[in-house]
């Protein structure tokens, strides 16, 4: 029985994909299967596709204006999360990395400490520290049952000085959604230690069910009142590259978010704004599909790597479309993306990348057909078999 | 004789412009003729639509690459200017005061003077400063044949100590372009005063026949060829929204635009990419078409403001399409835009707005169709004819 019947993952051929323009068919050459970068190879839902065609179509392409966007997002939150956050209050920035590196800028100094839980998203800390502050990683637990958020180290980095914590929730790479106590809990050390908190729910709409979703600044506690959600439908309608995020207060935060300079709203993309309205507004039922095939996709690469690669350590994302897969079992050495790389020729994500905690470890993108998610697994075999103790893999 | 055969300036009835979702047509109440905005009411060019209309079709909206946007302006860089810069020295941003402003981070320290010259693009003060750099504001001269730059007065700005100059050539707002002779005695101030130049050439493809655009880092000479153009499709094809644009080095500044970080490349937009690449690569012919249109336009201005309007001072700009208006003989004040918007109910750009060389000034945009552009300037006969010494207008 498939999990996809609107086909939303075997749509486009490889020869389609590859005359994509995106990163993900041409970061390698065309003989690598691509798994590393988080994009999907689905079409675009009907409704965006739809806005995009029209804007064309009046040649509406000129200075970008919010519009509704922040409205379409109040009503997916609220049908979605329950939370009914004030549009009026809403900000947009061109995509979530810049929403939270101005709200960092409003909320913090120069020389200021930001924890950021590792392994994390890499271009968190770049942009931290572009903007003179500094990070403080805080490692998350892993244990038998996967990963889980620390709170005892949590505290000590707080204690240590930090003045805003950036949490990714649901997080990449580990597809870990923390629950409303968890939350709680962190809001509690937030509001002990005068801590400023920035949430990037980027993943949230792809949390899958079973899972549930709990926006930060929607907790009943005066740290999340005083936090700032970074939100976006670039993850979970694949339209990261049209640029548009948004960045949404706490009823405390509300001056904050005013703060953020019109200029850097009008660098957000007009395309990003038309095609976020329509997913927020429009494209609950296309979401639905989209995860109904994922949810497919992550339990037959568990399947398939506990057929054919027993040693990697998989837990099931609870949101998102990749895979934290430790390697540390096969002897591969610190980055095994290296050794799938150019033994096996599949892509995926450098665990290093990620942070310290990151080594042995690989990240992999299953938003693809399942017939691929077989096949990357079938080349990380070869590659496993084909690796001699990773000496070479390290040259490059 | 129409100028305009293609019908690109009537494509659309203003009901369908009032169906846009950029600021243009929306940044007033639907009864006052919008001109203030930069943005043409145009159809896209075939070539630009039918990429876009593309990668929707393939779904392909993911992280952006710079593809071959590069090696396409180089082309036209070629055909129209006599330029070959070498695309592989070239590098993305999502917009051109993005790029200015990583450039000024780049080849400047915190505190270091900036010369600007005024009237100037609001925007640039901002960013400037936003990243710590000294504004150094440099008048335009100007006389009864219009704009001139002011080489004493240049002189003046960089012997007080300044470290960069961001030369916006062609010039909004005055439509001036700049000889290669004014361009070269630029050049020899700043190879004499050590300053860095970043040339803004956003309305470069803009440039009427009768007047020609020398790309700055193009001149046979030290400093230009330490110099860096800021270039996009954007203005020529409409496209601002969709956030793409180059930083150019000339060949000794190769190292400096390599310097402009990948994360930055990464807010760019990839319909802009993909819209620009069609528009420098397919566009002329459109181009072509755009330019006759608008300098009909540009005329029917003349003769109108001189048949309806004779107190108002207007010289043809040579590139781009917004009239720099100089009001003072009305007695309209210092902010003559907010008369014409509530009394006569049109919008036009203030003055002020540009720095103080702007008072008694508006920007005037005439991309739309001449039937729009009559019925402005009728607007603006009505306001001054209406204005009762500008009291009231003083307030809001
Ligand atoms: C958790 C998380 N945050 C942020 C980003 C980057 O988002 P943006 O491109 O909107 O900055 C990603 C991209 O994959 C992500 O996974
Ligand atoms: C001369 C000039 N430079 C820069 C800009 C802004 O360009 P961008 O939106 O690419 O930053 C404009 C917009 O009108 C302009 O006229």
């Amino acid at each position: 029985m498939t999990t996809d019947p609107h086909g939303l993952l075997t749509a486009y051929t490889t020869d389609e994909l590859l005359r994509r323009r995106s990163v993900k068919w041409r970061e390698f050459p065309p003989d690598v299967l691509p798994m590393r970068i988080a994009e999907m190879d689905t079409p675009l839902a009907e409704p965006v596709a739809a806005a995009l065609i029209a804007a064309v179509e009046r040649g509406d392409t000129g200075y970008v204006l919010p519009g509704r966007l922040p409205e379409a997002y109040a009503g997916f939150a609220d049908r979605h999360y329950g939370w009914q956050p004030d549009a009026g209050a809403i900000r947009l920035v061109p995509d979530v990395m810049s929403g939270i590196v101005e709200i960092l800028q409003i909320v913090s100094e120069p020389g200021d400490g930001v924890v950021v839980n590792t392994p994390g998203h890499p271009p968190a800390s770049y942009w931290i520290d572009r903007v003179g502050r500094r990070v403080i990683p805080s490692p998350l637990a892993s244990g038998s049952d996967g990963h889980r958020l620390d709170l005892d180290r949590l505290e000590h980095d707080f204690a240590s000085g930090a003045r805003a914590y950036v949490l990714c929730n649901p997080h990449n790479p580990t597809g870990l959604v923390l629950t409303r106590e968890e939350l709680t809990a962190v809001a509690a050390l937030a509001e002990r230690y005068d801590v400023r908190v920035v949430t990037d729910e980027i993943l949230a709409p792809l949390t899958y069910p079973g899972a549930r979703h709990v926006p930060f600044p929607s907790l009943d506690n005066p740290a999340a009142a005083r936090s700032v959600a970074v939100v976006s439908a670039s993850k979970a309608f694949n339209i990261a590259g049209l640029k548009a995020a948004l960045v949404v207060p706490g009823p405390e935060a509300y001056a904050d978010v005013a703060a953020v300079p019109q200029e850097v709203s009008e660098v957000a993309g007009l395309m990003g704004v038309l095609a976020a309205e329509a997913a927020f507004a429009h494209g609950d039922a296309w979401l639905g599909n989209l995860l109904a095939a994922l949810d497919g996709n992550r339990r037959l690469l568990a399947a398939q790597l506990a057929d054919q690669l027993p040693g990697v350590g998989y837990h099931l994302p609870r949101a998102g479309y990749t895979a934290w897969l430790d390697c540390r079992a096969l002897g591969l050495g610190d980055d095994p993306a290296r050794v799938f790389l150019r033994r096996g020729r599949v892509g995926v994500g450098s665990g290093p990348r990620f942070g310290a905690e990151g080594r042995g470890f690989v990240r992999f993108n299953f938003a693809t057909s399942p017939d691929r998610v077989a096949e990357a697994v079938s080349r990380m075999v070869t590659a496993r078999d084909h690796a001699d103790a990773g000496v070479d893999e390290r040259r490059d």
